[in-house]
């Protein structure tokens, strides 16, 4: 590539500032300006030095979509909104959604959002942004058992990092997990120590990746501690009338604390609990699980396990720019510990 | 521009298919393969539909970088996502992020996420976005009191779409907004219908945008009953606790409803009530404000006001691309009207 012989006095004007200008300044090549910015590790450190100090004294911001051309990486992450159906919300996704963001920023990232329909189209969604923005790679989550995602991008060797364990099917590509049974396992912990040997789990029905895994944790901590798992178990679809239902069986033979799979089932408790004179948190303790809003505006508020949104947002663009960085790394998969946030649910009560 | 004389059998082939390709096939020049791509009102209608035969035909994709460089729009619209405070989160905003998703797909263009901090250095990051990715507009949301990015992007002709009104100083560009004194109003007049006079608001301290507004619909709907507010108002920050303690003296003058600005405003005021041995909707009935996921979890279930959020995230992307489509047209501004979703806590009262 000819070198340009641009005159630096021209630099500090109101001219944009090109990359010629910066390896004239610098006394490098322009290929070394490009290098610097898209391969630095390409480079002798003083040289480099060089470069950046003449790129920020002259303001020079490559453009993104030139420099895409250029090295075929976008700087772009894909991430799929999920529909929200209608008389839900997710709560949780909000602090992992900005804790993405917020890391993709810090390493010259962005989030590209698009909203993949669920089922036989979802891929073609993927497709599309690799095919139109070049994406460097995708960041999943509501990983699901039998996701078709994980494997369809390894096949085409597209860099990915999902929140989400693989629930099935060979393991490919790096995720980050919350450890659901090792939430619910800290439930069990925390009522055994406070006398409670009597303790229902109220789960959602088998199949589901999280539900399950935090039925095993209540199971495995009650065996540790010897305690009987036996009609101590129900599951019921996530909603407070259903699980209204379902708790009235634990309850009547004698519960005197139920581990909830959810905010949700630990608020119908609650209300079978009301149905037959009985006060949550003092009569009997409920703790649920994922901390949402509603837990602390319960009454009595309600004791939960939060899941460390920040730092599983922190992780997946780590792994993600990891991977991206060296396709042959080994990959690398993390169970986060959720926390345990005690309430009034779970300390009010008096061993009857 | 020279046309290329491809043969045409070799499009079916797993090669690149090129615009080259495309313009062979239709019988065109490369130029107005661009154009209707680009800009396809430059095309006669029967042009653009040969065209669009072809680039079917062949499955042609144009890469969005290169296209980027030709037509300055890089059909991305950057949004940025707030930091979540520590304590709360905003489920509020995930189904507007969803709408925001799905209707930007279905035009072609699509969300680039960043992390703008709040405070001085954040507009910045929008001039960040504009240099590094050309995005062709921003949505915002969370506007407030002086803020400082409309009159920015204004300034610098930068198309933009606002969720949220702006709440004082000149008004510029687009934006679409939930009518809150319209919800409070509803409130008030389903509690008149049922027989209440001595209805309390309980709001923010005064200065917030949002706030404001809720506390105006409450005063309007009253008056026009005849009804006194003297008395009836009570304002605290958004904290059960704080809230507890300021519904107080709102119970004790004897009001028999309360309007709160917000659902954890409300669950304070069901504390105060259950300090004074009263019970929530029977004694005193309650309505809340946002629709979060709590209100359906409280005891008794929340009567609340929900945001149109679906309809706001459309409108968003709607009034952003017919403003990039036409950077003179009127501005629009646009009030959507919330609805009043009743529950137990406003309807099991007996007049006493």
């Amino acid at each position: 590539m000819a070198r340009a012989q641009l005159p630096h006095e021209r630099a500090g004007t109101a001219q944009k500032v090109t990359l010629v200008m910066v390896a004239h300044r610098a006394g490098v090549s322009p290929q070394t300006v490009s290098n610097a910015i898209n391969s630095p590790n390409l480079l002798r450190p003083d040289t480099l030095q060089r470069v950046r100090r003449a790129i920020d004294a002259l303001g020079y911001r490559p453009h993104r979509a030139a420099q895409s051309l250029r090295t075929r990486s976008s700087k772009l992450i894909g991430y799929a909104i999920k529909p929200v159906p209608p008389d839900t919300s997710n709560p949780v996704m909000d602090g992992f959604l900005h804790a993405l963001s917020q890391t993709a920023d810090d390493s010259g990232h962005r989030i590209l959002l698009f909203a993949a329909p669920d089922g036989p189209t979802e891929l073609d969604a993927y497709q599309e942004l690799l095919d139109t923005y070049s994406v460097d790679g995708f960041v999943l989550s509501g990983t699901t058992h039998g996701d078709p995602r994980q494997p369809w991008l390894a096949k085409r060797s597209v860099p990915f990092a999902a929140f989400g364990r693989m629930w099935s099917g060979r393991q490919v590509g790096d995720w980050v997990d919350v450890d659901g049974a090792a939430g619910t396992a800290a439930a069990v912990e925390h009522l055994v120590t406070q006398g409670h040997k009597k303790i229902a789990f109220l789960g959602w029905p088998r199949g589901s990746g999280a539900g399950d895994d935090r039925a095993t944790g209540w199971k495995r901590a009650m065996q540790r501690h010897g305690l009987p798992v036996r009609g101590r178990h129900a599951e019921t679809f996530d909603d407070v009338e259903l699980s209204r239902v379902a708790a009235g069986p634990l309850l009547d033979a004698g519960a005197t604390a139920v581990v909830a799979a959810s905010d949700t089932l630990a608020v119908g408790c609650y209300r079978a609990l009301a149905d037959r004179g009985l006060t949550p948190g003092e009569d009997v303790v409920v703790t649920g699980f994922d901390d949402t809003p509603a837990a602390r505006l319960l009454t009595p508020p309600l004791t939960s396990v939060t899941q460390p949104l920040g730092a599983a947002g922190r992780e997946c663009v780590r792994l993600l720019l990891a991977r991206i960085a060296d396709p042959d790394r080994e990959p690398e998969r993390l169970l986060l510990a959720p926390e345990l946030v005690v309430r009034a649910s779970s300390t009010a009560w008096t061993r009857a």
